[in-house]
């Protein structure tokens, strides 16, 4: 079974995603959130890139059933219901909810993921379940990291090795491309302590000029929202463990 | 001082390159090749990208002036005089000639740098002196690695590591991208052992499937051609010290 990783969702051919199980990380924070509030009960997260898309979209649902979601350059939208702060996808306030969210990164990576046999939402919150899926589906697998401002961003290749680091303990026949290799001893070398591995990497250094220190605690986590995201015909929902 | 490195030349934005100084590498193989020519008294390289540009070229050129160089997928191409193996590049062969080379990769790479204020070749065989180079400069520098078919590449991404320890020990302002600090990490984690780093990178495992074990073993040694590779209007030459 193949296993590549992608720093950044572009220059990506099609053909590396066709057939294949695709993987989508923006730990910081979009995948965060958007499994944050799956696990929370939310009916259904939609992404969509322009903030213009998410508010023409929301006019065809009932007032109350929808909430407006997202960030631009890391910070809350104005008018929106939620920001991208996972923390904010308490069950009280996602319940049953459809989710229109737009994040900077996030949403254009899981877009860009269009063509793959499958596509699933990770982040730190759920690696475990991430891997036995994969584990389970027994596909190559493609992992799209969203990046940051197109470029190669540690957190997300480092989650990116958490599940890597999984399947190798679960499996044998693993081909795995370079990224794939430094992904996982780049989790391996940090023992747990993301926040040692990442405390010069730019994205992270953003978010706590930003004040987000809980948001990255929050994030870099194992397994608190151990649940698959699957996105199909533009929408994020629960796996149905009946389905797989 | 900004130091950033991409695992590719694609998907490069003109921006990135302007102003700046760009460190091209493409350890195995042509980068280890050029700078064993130029260290072995060659007159210049010209780099091409397609074969056929590398033959008009020669048109131009008095017979016994300059020799055809490259290669197609590892392979030697047929008619030329020398293969992209830098053990061929010895003094007797290649001193005083204008050589025209073209590879897989590595030309592209390079040819991808012109936008830059300086492009200068890089390989393990000269980290020390390039290194230097860049600390003089103090201009913010941009590691472009060849990749392997576009993809990321260990071997590479690895040797800008080496760079960049090395720089670390000479400067205090160092304003790290995030790929610029996983790549020295990986420099670090290896202690100077990079075919245990690389026995499972998808080049390395290439090159040795096609028995260039003697290449591999000459590329992956520290400073044995200490030139610094100038690529400039279209011709790579050994710097001239009396212009830095």
């Amino acid at each position: 079974m193949k296993l590549n990783v992608y720093a950044t969702p572009d220059n990506l051919a099609d053909k590396e995603l066709r057939d294949k199980v695709v993987v989508v990380i923006d730990v910081l924070r979009a995948t965060s959130t958007i499994l944050t509030a799956l696990f929370n009960g939310c009916k259904e997260v939609i992404p969509a890139i322009e903030i213009e898309e998410v508010i023409n979209m929301s006019k065809n649902y009932e007032k109350d059933s929808f909430l407006l979601c997202g960030e631009r350059n890391i910070h809350a939208i104005d008018g929106f219901h939620l920001s991208n702060s996972p923390l904010e996808y308490t069950a009280e306030r996602v319940s049953d909810k459809t989710l229109l969210l737009t994040t900077t990164n996030g949403t254009r990576a899981i877009r860009r993921a269009i063509d793959a046999r499958e596509v699933i939402m990770c982040s730190m919150t759920n690696v475990d379940v991430v891997a036995e899926h994969i584990a389970q589906q027994q596909d190559d697998t493609v992992f799209i990291c969203a990046g940051t401002d197109g470029q190669f961003s540690m957190d997300d290749v480092v989650t990116a090795g958490a599940v890597i680091n999984r399947l190798k303990a679960m499996m044998d026949d693993l081909d795995m491309g370079d990224l794939a290799v430094v992904s996982e001893a780049m989790y391996r070398s940090c023992n747990g302590d993301f926040h040692s591995l990442l405390k010069d990497s730019v994205h992270y250094k953003r978010m706590m000029a930003a004040g987000l220190k809980e948001d990255i605690d929050y994030c870099l986590t194992l397994n608190t929202a151990p649940v698959v995201g699957v996105y199909k015909d533009g929408v994020i929902k629960k796996l149905d463990k009946s389905e797989n």
